[in-house]
């Protein structure tokens, strides 16, 4: 079936706000056998039309972004229901949802959110959990006397798109499309490794196998092996990756986390963690709290930028400080230490290192950071590494590669 | 002038890659005069064809972006040349660059790569620095016959496109784009209120002014608002968007966040903050650490999951959890001035709440949270408010609300 995006909206082609819809949506299709053929913005307003319009002559599936909110340049539903001759009915339930929402939250509804529960007649509303905006599906000729495809209206905030896509598109696209043709895909995740070192280690090997289709998507400090066949090719391909990759493939799905994979083993496993972090500024306590019920798992993060905070609140000593640098291996270990002891946990991570954009040496440039890994019973481990890069990007290969630690000691540990 | 990008790439209708180009080009070309009135993306291979010829019919600047490598699926620029009815010859500058940079980085040439060095009659080469395919510059009605656009073709991967157009396609474009019809546009960040809200305010008095456009992009807890119009006209606008909102206004520009306003403020003003942080598990802390400079004002963040933490590190007394529960004002407040003092800071901020997705009780059902301010010399003070979304997003309008906070009271205090 042949899938089209329209995503609208005047801030992406200004370029205020980067378009990741038609990724997100394409890595969600992918695996029911769909995959996007065209994919096309067009600012708010009249253009909407004429897009919707080529999209119905060429496709079997559309789905829309944007322009379902309460503002006047809003109106992807009001030109989708004309082009297709609907008239619109208020719905009582969508507006009830709008109103708790506005209760719950105490804000006043203004005049025009009340539009919002204006639907379509013969579309289905898609609950919006995170906005007043409900998605909405009008199923292939909804109106018998106008050729159209199957059209999914989605709102254009992410936060609203994504849940509404995987909780409600998803399990009507499972419906409308029929089974497989026998291809399969699945996926690696795999930490620490770079793209074209994955893709050199088993790329020729892999694509011997006829018919297979192959990708590489690369994270930060992470890679997605997509692998697509027929289920036995597929079995023969496992193999070859998890041969090669076993140790550092730590989900064999396209979307769970780093993260998720240690919070998920530490529960299984009853252990907890501190940790203390000075260049990652809390990125690592904020990665591993994302994850619901990581409160089982996570004691306390300190976040001590200064020495003295880091004297204070982990008892490093400030002679040590003194001596090696607040950046150095010892520093690390002291702080991974004093984590694990203050919080009582079973496991303790310490950071220190230089996320730029000034305050490099010679001897530890830009970029340098140690990774101290502390558990209760076992010698501390201590990694340097260098991430010469912007700060965000540091503050997440730094995570990850602590986190890839923490994951390799705890399986480790439970051999 | 209409202004057209055409993407190509397989791996970008997979979502293997997450489309930037459209991004870029649309903030590089803003400043000229320019906007981007259509984007569309395409798989390799012949969908290329059609895209171009929807574009010749209706843009008077056309940027391709990939599609120029040496691989068989690589074909925009024989498409174009066949379109245009252009004949190619081999240029052998091009081709002395791909020799020099094959023999720099020890590359053995493949039978293909020459064929980059083939150029259509006409075309000017833009240099490609970091790889093997140059960029072309195809102007208007290159071949008389043919109504045609000015094409720009360029390479696919980021880090060769993003330095050919800033070198090469900008002081082309300035050449061929008249000058500015004395359009300007501004940007104003907006905290703590939503985007109809925002509209009710302004939306009305702001489209009176003739020939206004106004544009509105919603985040997690702020709201930018565009306008462009020409310049007596924006000062009026700015007159009106001030009057209303100026306490809310932290940003006049599209790029600055919150944290980097506050970062700053503090900077100037020598004043230092640390925060305590439960159900925003260190997002806070790693914002303000995202601010390069963050070192001079941020002092140290503990985040304190588990009750015994908000004891041991921030002296909440164990009674006062046990009766007013760990959400609460009194413990908030606690967890604030506790923060302020163990790291002898300017401000604290506490913050604790039920980010879910379990833990909700009638009386403080899922999202409550209470964010609590604590200032040298000042009372405390303790906001109660309630986000009720997922995980990532109950963290994200949590700190916002609590940036916004410190910001208002810094701000207050130096009046």
């Amino acid at each position: 079936m042949r899938v089209q995006i329209i995503n609208t909206g005047t801030e992406l082609l200004l370029g205020d706000v980067l378009n990741t819809h038609a990724q997100f949506i394409a890595r969600q299709i992918f695996p029911i056998g769909l995959r996007v053929e065209r994919q096309v913005t067009v600012p708010d307003g009249d253009a909407i039309r004429a897009a919707l319009i080529e999209a119905f002559a060429r496709a079997d599936i559309v789905f829309t972004t944007g322009g379902l909110g309460p503002t006047t340049d809003d109106i992807t539903c009001e030109v989708t229901a004309e082009l297709l001759g609907l008239e619109f009915h208020h719905d009582a339930e969508v507006m009830r949802a709008i109103e708790a929402r506005a209760a719950a939250r105490a804000f006043r509804l203004t005049d025009r959110i009340p539009r919002q529960a204006q639907v379509p007649y013969g579309a289905t509303v898609l609950p919006n959990a995170f906005g007043t905006a409900p998605g909405l599906y009008l199923p292939a000729k909804i109106n018998l006397r106008v050729a159209s495809p199957h059209l999914f209206l989605l709102p254009g905030p992410p936060r609203e798109l994504r849940p509404i896509f995987t909780e409600h598109v998803l399990p009507l696209l499972r419906k409308i499309v029929p089974e497989q043709s026998g291809r399969a895909s699945r996926y690696y995740k795999i930490a620490g490794i770079g793209e074209s070192h994955v893709e050199e280690a088993i790329g020729d090997r892999l694509l011997a196998i006829p018919g297979l289709e192959l990708g590489y998507c690369a994270g930060a400090g992470e890679v997605v092996v997509r692998v697509t066949t027929d289920p036995p090719s597929l079995e023969i391909a496992d193999a070859i990756i998890q041969q090669r990759f076993a140790d550092a493939i730590f989900a064999i799905d396209q979307t769970t986390s780093l993260e998720e994979v240690v919070v998920r083993l530490m529960t299984e496993q009853g252990s907890t963690i501190a940790v203390a972090e000075s260049c990652t500024g809390g990125l690592l306590a904020n990665r591993l709290t994302n994850v619901p019920g990581a409160s089982t798992v996570f004691v306390a993060g300190y976040v001590t930028y200064s020495n003295e905070a880091k004297s204070d609140v982990l008892h490093v000593p400030p002679e040590l400080i003194e001596r090696e640098g607040a950046v150095s291996k010892a520093v690390a270990a002291a702080m991974a230490e004093g984590a694990r002891s203050r919080a009582g946990a079973t496991f303790g991570i310490g950071i220190t290192g230089i996320a730029g954009p000034t305050g490099g040496t010679d001897d530890k440039p830009l970029g340098t950071v140690f990774i101290a890994l502390a558990a209760n019973g076992e010698r501390t481990v201590v990694l340097r590494e260098r991430f010469p890069s912007d700060r965000v990007t540091f503050k997440q290969l730094t995570t990850q590669t602590a986190l890839e630690m923490l994951r390799r000691l705890i399986r480790d540990l439970h051999r």
